[in-house]
């Protein structure tokens, strides 16, 4: 028995909140139970300086906790003068798989940046960031799709969303939440297209080291998840 | 007429949502408008350093903007690697205010740290991140009281609230918009407590000096919405 | 009876010593009583980069206190990497001032950057800069006119001047001192121009909130004594 | 065929020169190809605040490249003032990797930091810090072993090793250098114990999503490279 | 012919005013003709933590420049948020300096701070600074004795001075101002006590290196002119 | 005796490895004893913005201990955030003496940057340092003559070495190591030409001041030593 009650491949409730925010572009509050992420996607007529005159675009990511997202109080990173490797490594692996289903050339030499903020924090929350980010990106694609500044379909390739697995009490199970995840044995993260394809696998022994059988069945176990995750954003986004 | 189209004395919406942290001991959404700020007080049990052994406690307050809180989006505070003169201005004023009705003996030796995480940002941000830190504070206050560390009445003194006004077009006018207060040639910040009495003021000329007859107009529309500020606080805690 | 024998609404002892750097276009050493504070203003050929272009210049200021300025020696600033809120408020205040009296567009396409630098401190370091500030401002325009480069009745609308007041055991005073500043109740700052306009209002009640017309006293008082200081920066330039 | 000219599951030559250090308690000079990482095992009698009194140790890395380890000069990160994203993740994926087979309750309170400064890089440097750091590892603890500090066997209960693998021209191919590194498709790091269990994986799609049997053949690839290099740590510590 | 109209051998106006802040324990307004060094001493009854418990004392010196103490502004230290290396080599030489004259021992575990700031630069602020910091090392020092804390003459065992020396147009120089220093070929600063010990010695070939009969005659130069600065000092402790 | 057995005037074993690097330019491994330092050069076709359009070229020197390099480990200045104040100042004492022998003009516009890695550390790393860099800077130079872009005997005018020296037990002695440099009362350094001009000059008194005379014989040490380091050179690069 998980200690959320959930069946070890039930995800937790999923839902998108569209055009939550009257500045950005695109923007989403995704939630994945207890942990809220307010996703913006920002757009800007300019791209970083060393991708200038390449007739190509960028989309980027940046993350942050809210100093009560969390059981404890953090610090804030900003009064703490930076961000800590946690954060970076998230970002980065937010910006990751965005890029992943975006052809850059056809957005045009301009910037993205999709900000990804955790309003509450119960587990996953970079898992449920990519997977808002992707719905905020859609909706800042379509902003410019109605201005005549791109067609949609070419610059956005594919769904992506993302999802953890963990192998909690000696069993595989779907979509941690902080309790399970605290306690999991093996963490992982999978992220992959709404096609299937597979962009970025992030799998951790937290204690005992993990053999390739139990990392194929987490598998299996997130390729279920991902597909539910791309049916929710699919009837989200229409 | 005002570009907001309301009444020279009329605020915005108000609200305060209450409760909306799973973790934070207490928390308020509070909105002013289209101006949304997330306030959460959070308890430590341990006071500053240089409190120490004093036999009393403190409250403090940190300020943050989501990078697109803002029609532009800014760039985020804690990548830069510091928080900015206005952010750490604005936050000291939130603290001081919310001092101004606490009694730090009665609290005893802890800490209250009130986060106010501006969601998104129409004009007034501090005015309402004061008005919903107090609710936020009085939340927390509650669930120490519920847990007998403390009598609720005898820490928290009195109501804190606060409101913009400005001269604009001429006219003075309560509860600046962002629209009005990019044009308002006089932007003032009144702090009041329940009881009427003054806990700070600021007043700044953008564009040519004002008058005190001006600046009395003002303080008289300041006390008429910090009255209803209260009553407002006063329904929401009931 | 005041700590430092003063009338209720008696300045310390104000003078202006101009022509103290041999460096700086403008400069000018003022002293409240044992608040000593160095000002210089720096003309630049070019502006922030924000402003290129706009066909007009920029006035702004920068504030810092020596280590042992103080009672007690203060961590240097560019040792600890930062400069503290309390510094950066200042500094913002100080410009805001000045730009309060400057035709930007008659200065053309120029900065002047103002450094007030507190020798030693005794209370109201602020308002004594914003005043000498003014001096070293008008020698550096002085400058600027014997050059050519400007009119200087153009430039410089009007004087700027500040002083605080605050309420000391339960009287309204003027210009209060460190030992003043220390116990006193409320904490007010005053910036007007030389014609009577108020630029800038900073209360904050430290202990016990304010009233309506303990304020309209402290205002009272501050006019005086800007009218005086305004006379003396006259004579100082003259 | 691959750049290198190597059969597509053929490792570089690799070297282990331990005792390279006049002053650390562990080193090793771990060579894969021309990628040289200097590996150093620093023992402290004490342990981070956090684990104070908690009757543990703790065991953790930094990871650093020189200016010119690489083919354009480097920002040095001491003179940009911060750790950039990429070298927090991989010191923090190095600590993991060793923390995996030790057993920190059998350290006692004490600290091991194993440096992995990149001399000269050319691909794979996070995997030639993990398998050269556990041989650096291993040196410091039968120095303690040697002073009856410890028990080097039950301390270190297992070999921990990393290889890169990579899909190249559509190959899956092991250990890249950086000339196959900048043009694979794909590119994922495993890190295994000598039983072979899996203590980390990271795979990610550089430009088309990859599949799971693609995934599959690259752990199968991976398996063989890290039981050939468990076997050349355990003739290099004979 | 010197740029300053100085004999190759003659100091520009020398001049100690003490007693100039009315905070610190010791200060001293140095001035080297037109290079002005406010020097403040700083007692505190702690010394930094590498020391504690030793059973001595600490001296130790800080030095910062006035924006616009030179000729054109630099940017403030605090705001570019770090001490150049120029900065921190020069407060290193005066603390060096200082203790090469002080018995830490008799001092008892108490620190001094010597601050040097810059008001005027015009050449020679290290050897201005180190000079005046003996003068207001002296005075917080008889400051203590009048307290019974030490034996000013147990403490301080000697007088310690600065010059510098150069070689312009082909000809040794002492005390070089800014235009001199500018043009010198090579640049020498010697730090003496007063009875003729050398502290410190740093020789710099800005063109052309140097022979060592030139660097003789520079320290002959030296000598001459430490010997009257601390005839000078000598006169101003009187 | 010196604790390093060797004869008063007798320097360590020097060897200098050179084409250490795969990337750079020019690179050297030298070794002073036991103190190794990687000296890499590396060329970029561009200067300084303040050198921009000045038609000549730019040498300049980063300098870093890894962290176990010493007796104990010392704190990454990468993880520290800053460059400390001895680092600073080694390194810009390499890139003076460099530049000393280097005809900027002749460089033409372009940037050398030699970057100094102490890889161990066993006293007078920087005078190893510059004499290594100078090997490093000669294989840049001459990889450069090979491709047409300069002529090395324009551009490298002389040869430059370094060496410490000091008074070990009353005793003058040659190049301490880093027991000796700990009990030495006075360390000097010395960084001289081959055609024997000086370059710089640091002397400094760790406890009683020194004397012309005993200053006269290090400098008579320190002449030796460095004309046998510049024949070592010259048989390197032979």
């Amino acid at each position: 028995m998980r200690p959320s009650k959930r069946d070890f491949d039930e995800m937790r409730a999923i839902s998108f909140e569209r055009g939550v925010s009257k500045h950005a572009e695109g923007s989403c509050l995704v939630k994945f139970g207890d942990t809220h992420v307010l996703c913006t996607a920002s757009l800007e007529e300019k791209v970083p300086s060393w991708l200038r005159n390449a007739g190509k675009g960028w989309v980027t990511a940046e993350y942050g906790m809210l100093p009560r997202s969390t059981g404890d109080r953090m610090r804030r990173e900003a009064a703490s003068g930076k961000q800590g490797g946690r954060t970076l490594e998230i970002q980065r692996l937010i910006g990751r798989s965005l890029r992943a289903v975006v052809d850059l050339q056809a957005l045009g030499e301009r910037q993205i940046t999709v900000d990804c903020d955790v309003i509450q924090a119960d587990g996953g929350t970079r898992t449920a960031s990519i997977t808002g980010a992707w719905v905020a990106l859609y909706d800042c694609l379509r902003w410019m799709e109605t201005r005549q500044m791109i067609t949609l379909q070419k610059v956005l390739k594919d769904h992506v969303a993302a999802i953890s697995c963990g192998i909690h009490d000696g069993h595989p199970v779907l979509d941690l939440d902080y309790l399970e995840d605290s306690s999991a044995g093996t963490d992982a993260n999978f992220v992959m297209t709404g096609t299937g394809g597979i962009v970025e696998i992030q799998g951790t022994a937290e204690g005992e080291p993990f053999t390739e059988e139990q990392f194929a069945t987490l598998m299996g176990l997130a390729r279920k998840g991902i597909t539910r995750l791309v049916d929710l954003q699919k009837m989200a986004v229409n």
